[in-house]
């Protein structure tokens, strides 16, 4: 194999590619990328951890096509040392690849490419495009709510199912048992008939950092157990969770009849300041409901009280409820508007949170005793 | 105590004293910050962790002076998130102290100010000024070869002394053994007879935060055992560290002949380069010098090889030397000129390391074996 590649394109492509490779590895070779030069001009970069694989092409200029694997976070760290605007040769050979910049030498040790991994993808047979804008969406206002339990594994990803409602949709849940962040959007065609699959935690954060850089439209393919994410020049390719995802629908009350609106700024400000003072375990925060007026107030064995008054659109009856202040600054910090309405029921049920009945975000909270 | 003061003026303040609170102490007072508001119209904040204090003072509207204690994590948490321009209200009474800005109100735990240590001075009878600009270039171009190694505990601070030459001269030195740096300053009025002084690393590192808002010139208060910084508002006041430092003077190679001039730029760009190959625990880089020409090289059972030329001004004896990378860049990244004089001995001896022979900062560095 023999490319030269400008540093700044290299550099890119590295970056999308060597956050997949894990710090460590029991198993050598997943500490590489595996670099392919190809006839028509391009490198193409993979990198995987057995569960996630990423593969990236960019154009090069390539005098022998060829391929080898080299660590993957080292050729990262000396492509970004490397002068701006310098010219990188690449050069495999005997078990060796030279990398080559201005007056640096770098002969990096490999191991050979066909002991390199490749998650086979199988049948896809639901494909179906997205906006990259929808997608941004739908993650953001929902991996928040996805669980870190290893052991409630079904938890570990955001759930995507497409249902028939009044509108055939596409349904994006994540929840961890304490709080439920649900996205709804129209069902693109070609996604009807789609299994239910659950996209692991860390397919969610690459395709996210990828989808920064996306402007159009990504192809999704997936079967009951693995997607690809089609970014262009990346494709992301990832197996799914094998699991039951539960059926959250449930928990998402109906009959709320308590309604509070309010300025998510200043309520999210407001829960940022009293929670100051709470302990690190309970970040406890008591909302004392009253007519047009909402009080947050903390108390701390510790540290004291703290209490502040916002104003609050509510007309029902005067009562006391208590929630996790990192989760109810989560939900709020997701709200784009500037009004949101807090759907309450009793200090002991679920509280549904959302912009407005409109609005494709939705998000369910359990509060707790305080 | 009942004051008022501006949201930004407390928020700096406490920024100041804050960090000197460790976040765990086994004395409950040592979290807390003490405040005392004066008949005058200010605030005095205090902070300590019993080897280190300080004290700023800030203007305020006092309605009755008193003192109280609170947690100082807390008190500048709480005030990082309160309104912009917003009027914090302190008021102190009953074993509470109530915070309230805008519609926030927090009612904090507090402790006797009786209870809170001071540092007692003494006498300090070694009274000089520097420029603020001076003691921030002692600082930066030393504080990196301070040594972290607890039982050589002389060795954490930077050494301070006076001394006769051709001109009196006020020295401050750092070393941990592996490399030195030193700086030389004229002696500034009030210095003469000054007892030689270790400055803790601690306290190095507060009175160099604090630097960066003093344009003027700082006053240096000392006796064996205590130092004191006054910087305008703020007073900080430290223990010096009770052992010798050694003699290091005698480390400092005076006979080295083989002269390197070098772009310090280039030279450094080229260690940090090579050096991404070397192993995290040896970092080891070799030079090689040759007429005009520098080598420089990693070698990496695991990674492979580096190397990367480098022209310098050189025409002694070919040799070959290796040093610590880390320990390298720490140097030249202090060197603010274009050129660095590099006197070498042999593969064995102390480097030294200077801008020229004016340059108030000197470097000596132990080769390692390569």
């Amino acid at each position: 194999m023999k490319a030269t590649i400008e540093r700044a394109t290299l550099l890119k492509s590295l970056g999308h590619v060597q956050s997949v490779v894990e710090r460590r590895n029991t198993i050598p070779i997943l500490s590489n990328v595996l670099i392919e030069a190809t006839a028509d001009g391009a490198i193409r970069l993979m990198a995987t951890d057995l569960d996630l694989q990423i593969v990236d092409s960019v154009a090069a200029a390539v005098d022998q096509p060829g391929a080898t694997t080299v660590s993957a976070h080292t050729l990262f760290d000396i492509v970004r040392k490397l002068p701006e605007g310098s010219q990188v040769a690449l050069h495999a050979a005997d078990g060796k690849m030279q990398v080559n910049a201005g007056r640096a030498r770098f002969n990096l040790a490999t191991l050979p490419r066909d002991d390199f991994p490749v998650i086979a993808e199988g049948e896809l047979p639901t494909r179906f495009e997205l906006p990259a804008a929808t997608l941004r969406q739908i993650i953001d206002k929902t991996r928040f709510a996805i669980s870190t339990e290893e052991t409630r594994y079904y938890l570990n990803g955001i759930f995507l199912h497409v249902s028939d409602e009044a509108q055939p949709v596409l349904k994006a849940a994540a929840t961890d048992g304490h709080r439920l962040a649900r996205v709804t959007v129209p069902r693109p065609d070609g996604a009807e008939g789609m299994p239910d699959v659950i996209v692991p935690r860390k397919c969610v954060a690459e395709l996210r950092k990828l989808l920064d850089e996306v402007d159009g439209s990504v192809e999704l393919s997936l079967s009951p157990t693995k997607i690809r994410f089609g970014l262009g020049a990346a494709i992301l390719t990832s197996k799914l969770i094998d699991g039951t995802f539960p059926d959250y629908s449930r928990v998402i009350p109906t009959g709320n009849d308590k309604i509070l609106k309010i300025d998510p700024k200043s309520f999210m400000q407001g829960v940022d300041r009293v929670a100051t003072i709470a302990s690190e375990k309970t970040r406890a925060v008591k909302m004392a409901l009253d007519r047009d007026k909402i009080t947050l107030s903390v108390t701390s064995p510790e540290n004291g009280t703290a209490s502040e008054e916002v104003p609050g659109d509510y007309s029902a009856q005067t009562f006391e409820i208590g929630f996790n202040a990192r989760y109810l600054l989560d939900i709020l910090g997701q709200v784009e508007g500037d009004l949101v309405e807090v759907h309450l029921a009793d200090a002991a049920a679920p509280t549904l949170i959302r912009e407005n009945d409109k609005a494709p975000a939705l998000y369910v909270l359990m509060p707790m005793r305080v």
